[in-house]
């Protein structure tokens, strides 16, 4: 006889991640915080009435990779092409700083003698706070009639390409995780996976190509879309030691391409993965923040990390913006609109935690600060930009 | 650490199901052949290259809560209002004959001493071949052009209510599974289970058409849906004793009088389904059919019960229609159309060899003859309705 538990705990959490999410949402909060706040309800920290276990993580871990999967998928490869140049150096800029500087505050806190491990650990809380969400961004500037201004379209093209950015360092990151090879091995193997990632895309892209003429939007394609996701995922944990989360990315990335299934395929991945899977990743994600283990100490910490990881996107991506002839107020909307963290940040500090580079205790602040962060992004967005007029309004 | 293993089998069964699934509907046989088949070749039966562990398993029973779902979604009531006379008659007739029948072949076979887990058993083998799966006869009508006749609808409203017969008689026979408890014991549990269903339906409809005004199409629905079809398949195993399948499918019948937001849950749940659940179901029907163990003993015995599941069904549900004063061609029709099965009786198997009433080396056997039965159907048919001329043809 098996249990049937799982599946209660599967509802309970349907209904508070979306119940919670349709209240944040009302609030105008993105419905992630809302869920968030589910899972840190029925988790650990507080009433303890779902548990995680190895079905509701593996679950979540599928969650993740679709989540990375349609990231990949939607990349808007003509608007990359388009406003390509400036973007990538306020990306690069805005992944650079916050990544030095938040994983600075992690070794100041709890750095101690200068080893792999200790560095490693740093550079993981780093790469959490690399990658912008753009989505509560999106949603302040149509609100505010500028997402069509240049302001609009640099910040989405320049949170893209720090998404990418921010995959790439952590592929290096996770790569040297393996205490038992050498540095040497470590970067060879990231580079056979860039080729390995390359020559499959091509490969698959053609055979994709050849397998949907005339069933552009047939169910195959949804079915092998998401087997190639997985495939990707596996090969990059097992191949070359990358994070799986990598893989499933560049899976979309690679598929993306294919003009006249992508739409679909992105379509039906967004409905398998609201339906079910994304709630019980971002419930997951509460059920192991623990915040009872939230001390005085990691209080502290949590709250230096979050003005580090604000400012340092701010003068990141401002700099860059700046350097590329945006106008000062722009240049300082552009880097408060990258200040938002969301899933891809999560992501990265689910990852962190599965492989033993973040600490259980340190977990919840990392937590905090990315919800916090996203929070207050509309906020800043309205006090520096809300009030200038704009040439470009779409109303 | 964690093990990424699993990626790699649900890709492969996601690759080979819907593989096999488009090869089988090239040959207009139903993709369920396929994607069973693919289940046998990847498993112990031949290449055993995908192992059915607890997550493989869970998913399946996920996939399996779905379809069921799904069915109650379909549901419709007008159609069932409108020909229920006629349908019921025919229901009934066809599904009593084959549980009877089928059930007494199993006992000729394995029966032995006349205990309560041999009757039991033998139930469950004669519940399997209880319900119709409709698809089939469907396809093959439209293609007649007969779907619109006075046969086409007298056999799909025939079929709905067949599965409502045959979900009611497995909750009996679930319910009396537990040895610890009584008959009378399981009567009351079984009636407070029908009770606890329409009471939990009333108020779980109002509480839907609430909190749905002006949400009709929007996510929650769908989320909220599943969480409400995976609570009801956990009372009804938890509370009363009755399999999950049948309060799933019951949840499904009390939301498909949701008019405006039907359609759009049916077609969400849908997409979820098809794109992982539902392959990995099949897949692990195929996994757990070990053709190794079919010796010719048990080759006998899929044979005979063969011929009877189809000469039952044909000769109950015939006499059903003639009885309702359908002509002597249109009531081999009807029963002819009725004599494919499912997903339906492969959940009910499946059901059965989770809760010990289907044994091991009987399950293949069983399996078996779903398959087989459904292969021949279209054959059938056209033999015996094929020629005929009829007026309310519509090409």
């Amino acid at each position: 006889m098996q249990s049937y538990d799982f599946l209660l705990w599967l509802a309970i959490i349907l209904l508070f991640t979306k119940l919670f999410g349709v209240a944040t949402a009302r609030v105008h909060l993105p419905q992630v915080v809302g869920a968030l706040l589910a899972g840190v309800l029925l988790g650990p920290s507080c009433f303890g009435i779902v548990q995680g276990n190895d079905f509701i993580f593996k679950t979540a871990e599928i969650g993740v990779l679709m989540l990375m999967f349609i990231a990949g998928l939607d990349t808007d490869m003509t608007e990359l092409k388009r406003s390509g140049g400036p973007a990538l150096v306020i990306a690069c800029l805005g992944v650079a700083l916050p990544v030095l500087t938040c994983g600075g505050v992690y070794y100041l806190f709890f750095g101690g003698a200068l080893t792999k491990t200790t560095l490693l650990k740093a550079a993981f809380v780093g790469v959490v706070f690399a990658a912008t969400s753009v989505s509560i961004t999106v949603e302040t500037l149509t609100e505010m009639g500028k997402i069509k201004s240049r302001l609009g379209t640099t910040l989405i093209s320049a949170a893209l390409i720090d998404d990418i950015i921010g995959i790439v360092v952590l592929s290096f990151i996770s790569g040297f995780g393996d205490e038992s090879v050498n540095t040497g091995t470590v970067l060879l193997k990231i580079v056979l996976f860039f080729v390995f990632v390359v020559v499959v895309g091509i490969g698959v892209y053609w055979l994709f190509r050849l397998i949907t003429v005339n069933h552009e939007k047939s169910r195959r394609i949804a079915v092998w879309g998401l087997a190639f996701c997985f495939v990707m995922a596996y090969c990059s944990e097992r191949l070359f030691g990358v994070a799986d989360i990598t893989g499933a990315y560049f899976a979309g990335v690679i598929l993306c391409n294919l003009s006249q299934s992508r739409q679909f395929l992105a379509r039906k991945m967004t409905v398998a993965s609201y339906v079910l899977f994304s709630p019980v990743f971002f419930a997951a994600i509460g059920l192991r923040t623990n915040l009872r283990l939230l001390g005085t100490d990691i209080l502290v910490f949590a709250g230096v990390l979050l003005v580090v990881a604000v400012v340092s996107k701010i003068i990141g991506c401002g700099l860059g913006a700046r350097l590329c002839g945006l106008s000062r107020r722009d240049s300082l909307g552009v880097g408060v609109g990258m200040v938002a963290r969301g899933e891809v940040a999560l992501m990265v500090a689910q990852k962190g935690i599965n492989a033993g580079y973040i600490d259980e205790a340190v977990f919840p602040a990392v937590v905090l600060v990315v919800v916090v962060a996203a929070l207050i992004t509309p906020v800043l967005l309205k006090l520096t930009v809300g009030n200038a007029p704009d040439a470009s309004m779409v109303g």
